[in-house]
């Protein structure tokens, strides 16, 4: 499934109709235009109908998508028809939050481990995620076969946990520290800018008083 | 300094240029050319040189960018040269967490207030922040001028926060929340899809065993 010519915004855009046609069909919307698609998402109905047809013809003109097959084939398209394992490295609050965010296990996403190297964190557990010392990362890691990892450390401990997670075969990183990481060329890493989101709207505020 | 013809994604990366230079200038370097802050994004180098020209001439060809002009530049554009205060709704784990996180208060956000409803909750303080009950959110957005507000609660109480918060004066809000909101043409939202990020990265995965 996998098109290496789909731009990176097309594939985030994938997530966010998905957010949406997930609610629509919560509220039971069965149907959906490119329109309505494209609205909230302050984009055109045409780039809704290109992003999508790279991965297949949907939908027909003047009818629209049907909302659940067009959730399942944007499932099947990001992967997340079926459930995979994920790490949580650094356990302070944002790594509490993360274990505790609903929005993962609704789709799809098992915290298996969590990890830190705090005396008084590893042996317990948060959130019911067993906490082991970051030692253990290499074996837990391949014994519940994890290729995703959620990196909420310290910004000056980000890359050498990042290199352990590469040596332990993880394959993708989900960043929260504010620090840019280095990775071999198989291992991909999203990172979450947090204070970047909120330049973008203090971007959009405009030049204020 | 609002251009309404750059694409949302530019000013995304100007973001992320800007998180790179303030990386680069820590570590002593002060010039970078657009192939360096191209690398790690995966994108090229002619892209940078592109986002950046819309908003004027920097650099110089053969000679790159100077490292602290061009970030007291991107600061200026983003409008993060100047402080901005900012409230949390929803003190739960994400909304305490990110009270916490280092990298908003680094940008100049001030966290001047938090908001939730629970009584165990309002009058007590949250990282360093006072939490008050939700109906005092429009004296107090008021009082300090507040732009932008941090949305981290439940779902299905999301819009009704929403609403509350445009009412308030509230022009920009990030939201954590699993939930697309609804707001004025002149209220920026800004989503935080964590679940989205970690579909992007199982996109990257490809078809997995």
């Amino acid at each position: 499934m996998i098109r290496p010519d789909v731009p990176n915004p097309a594939v985030r855009r994938l997530t966010l109709y998905l957010r949406q046609l997930e609610q629509l069909l919560a509220e039971g919307g069965d149907r959906v235009s490119s329109t309505q698609l494209a609205q909230s998402l302050h984009i055109t109905a045409a780039q809704v109908r290109k992003d999508l047809a790279y991965f297949g013809a949907f939908g027909r003109p003047g009818v629209g998508y049907r909302t659940a097959p067009l959730i399942e084939a944007l499932r099947r398209i990001l992967g997340t028809d079926k459930p995979h394992n994920v790490i949580v490295v650094g356990i302070g609050y944002l790594g509490r939050a993360l274990l505790r965010y609903r929005g993962f296990k609704r789709k799809g996403f098992n915290f298996v481990a969590a990890f830190d190297i705090a005396p008084g964190k590893v042996g317990r557990s948060a959130a019911g995620v067993q906490v082991h010392h970051l030692r253990e990362l290499p074996r837990i890691a391949r014994r519940h076969a994890v290729e995703l990892a959620v990196l909420a450390v310290p910004p000056e401990a980000a890359q050498e946990v990042a290199d352990l997670l590469c040596d332990a075969g993880i394959r993708g990183i989900l960043n929260f520290a504010p620090a840019t990481l280095t990775t071999p060329e198989d291992v991909a890493v999203d990172p979450v800018d947090l204070a970047g989101h909120l330049e973008q709207l203090t971007y959009l505020l405009g030049p204020s008083t």
